[in-house]
């Protein structure tokens, strides 16, 4: 099992200082969060209604959709004339996340909760955190009424199975467009492995009419290979390559690396959730974020550096993990990799594609 | 809220190395468990069953009690020819407790249950963590069959209310033979106050004929100033004041602080589980453990040492915020704490009263 995990703590790495982007993707789907919220309210009526925000991190984005969600459930429920349900609240992330971070900002959440929201109170709002791997069951049988996840479908649950310690996408860490066949295959087959599982064990934890709001990197090119899916990974492959041209880094290191990430296309997305069988797609919608977006921090800092802080703080542990570098290499890496991103702003502006999809559970 | 954790980490004075006499305090009621959870099987044959551990803290006592459950389950369900039911755990300790060190300990819990549990598997088996106060609510309305705590309830929600920067109890940590009748009543009344809300709390939360086994410090005398439920607190204040002499703490520090603390005796508790109503108890015990007890490390240490690291990892903490003592007469106070504990052990072998009481939820 691949380990994926942000950066910790506070510091000027930490991905609790560098997550703006994810902020603002988040914040793109809190329109659909609320309308699936809202629908699941007046068609189920629940009296008491799980929900659960998968791949949560750390950091100031962990309780922002949960916090949402609680807000929304009140006000509806006033709306309604109804009372309150019982709100059983999950978070959850890999065993190794910062659980401990994300409970000591709770105290600040009930109290935001107890101004705002007169139908919550501490009998009736239940907040825990579920460690583990979404690519399996993590919640008792049809318990949950609502399931959000963003910026984490595109984590894989492992490199794709059989090009484990290969050297087969030489130079690369992620598909290229010089990655042969065997490459492109070894992803998609993961990804469907993987995406599939996801639906089922979902399909098995959440209730009849239940909503699923999830958000994740993908593109809307059919070829996996487009700059949309994977440009981000080519650079860092060029800044990763110009270390072992200086030898710092062993080049066989690169090619023996796979990220353990796949951005699909809607079609493919579409394509498991028909096969798998258990939800109906609401919608499905693609949205372009710029790379250097969700900047709001004031610094004046270039659009590469910006770039180089968001990508270090998400994977460093997975660069660390695989290439040991000492610290200070990491800094070159990350300085060039800013460096390589500025000189491709200066000609155009990088765009992620990201996927918003409401799934809701057949009956 | 008084916060109350015990030593981090894995060093030489953290909780993790330092809570052998917890371990036994857990082993002298797991025959109680055993007992409750076939009980629970028999009476309620659940399909879905909610276990809870208050008070879990982090280190290697933290999974000892939900491992002997999940054990049992499997078990007595394949005794009773009937399938395992689908397990809902929840591990609560406050928020501030090291979560992620007891969360990385689960792969190693999980490997050990597919190892031993023919019944138990990733699909029936969930298990999270719940941050907050057990003086209060902490999960949905009748969710829990069976809740444990052990080693936890001995602390209050607070300092006793009205004792809060007083300096009633001179040169005293906790109640004493010394103490004014207005300190000994505000001890019992923060204690009938928060046990009375702890009963209520669960009393919600579980289901009838659900069980709860608890385990804490306590007496068999009816005098809340015995040496049993008193005297550690009484020679911890004695190695403090040695420190006042030498002008290491003020004197004055010393008379305002307030252990959040309690040692009922069994007339208490009964009195409590039976004025709140929703508990018939099943079975009260008082058993003696020596201070020293617990001990396998095979270092060759004295008693009084042992007695100060136990202490030290559960009260270093309520001590610094109080004290804002330097690093070294941290040391100071617990090598003269052991000291003074060896000069008692020289005479008698101390020891404390634990209470052990299995509770059945009303119809």
């Amino acid at each position: 099992m691949q380990v994926i995990h942000m950066n910790k703590g506070e510091g000027e790495t930490s991905y609790a200082k560098n997550s703006l982007l994810q902020k603002k993707i988040i914040s793109v789907g809190i329109s659909m969060v609320d309308a699936a919220i809202t629908n699941i309210l007046w068609e189920i009526q629940p009296t008491s209604m799980g929900v659960a925000d998968l791949g949560c991190s750390s950091g100031p984005n962990s309780l922002t959709v949960i916090s949402q969600i609680i807000h929304v459930v009140d006000t509806v429920s006033h709306q309604m004339g109804r009372p309150v349900p019982e709100l059983r609240v999950f978070l959850n992330d890999l065993l190794d996340n910062d659980f401990n971070s994300v409970f000591q900002s709770l105290p600040q959440l009930y109290k935001q909760l107890s101004n705002d929201c007169s139908g919550i109170n501490e009998g009736n709002c239940y907040i825990c955190g579920s460690p583990g791997s979404f690519y399996g069951r993590l919640f008792p049988s049809q318990s949950l009424h609502f399931v959000h996840s963003s910026s984490s479908l595109h984590w894989l649950s492992q490199v794709p199975s059989g090009l484990e310690a290969t050297h087969l996408n030489k130079e690369k860490l992620y598909i290229s467009k010089s990655s042969p066949a065997s490459v492109v295959e070894a992803y998609q087959q993961q990804f469907q492995k993987d995406f599939s599982l996801f639906l089922r064990s979902r399909a098995h934890e959440m209730v009849v009419k239940g909503r699923m709001v999830l958000s994740f990197l993908g593109r809307r090119s059919p070829d996996p290979s487009v700059d949309e899916a994977c440009y981000h990974w080519e650079l860092l492959a060029r800044a990763l390559m110009s270390l072992a041209l200086d030898g710092l880094v062993e080049k066989e290191s690169i090619d023996s690396f796979n990220a353990p990430y796949y951005a699909p296309s809607q079609e493919e997305v579409e394509h498991e959730v028909e096969k798998e069988g258990s939800f109906v797609i609401h919608s499905v919608e693609a949205f372009e974020i710029a790379w250097d977006d969700g900047d709001s921090s004031g610094l004046k800092e270039s659009s590469g550096t910006r770039v180089a802080k968001t990508i270090r703080a998400v994977v460093e542990l997975m660069i660390e993990n695989h290439f040991h570098l000492h610290a200070e290499t990491m800094d070159v890496l990350f300085r060039r990799y800013a460096k390589i991103v500025d000189d491709c702003f200066s000609e155009t502006r990088l765009h992620y594609t990201n996927l918003l999809i409401y799934l809701v559970k057949k009956g």
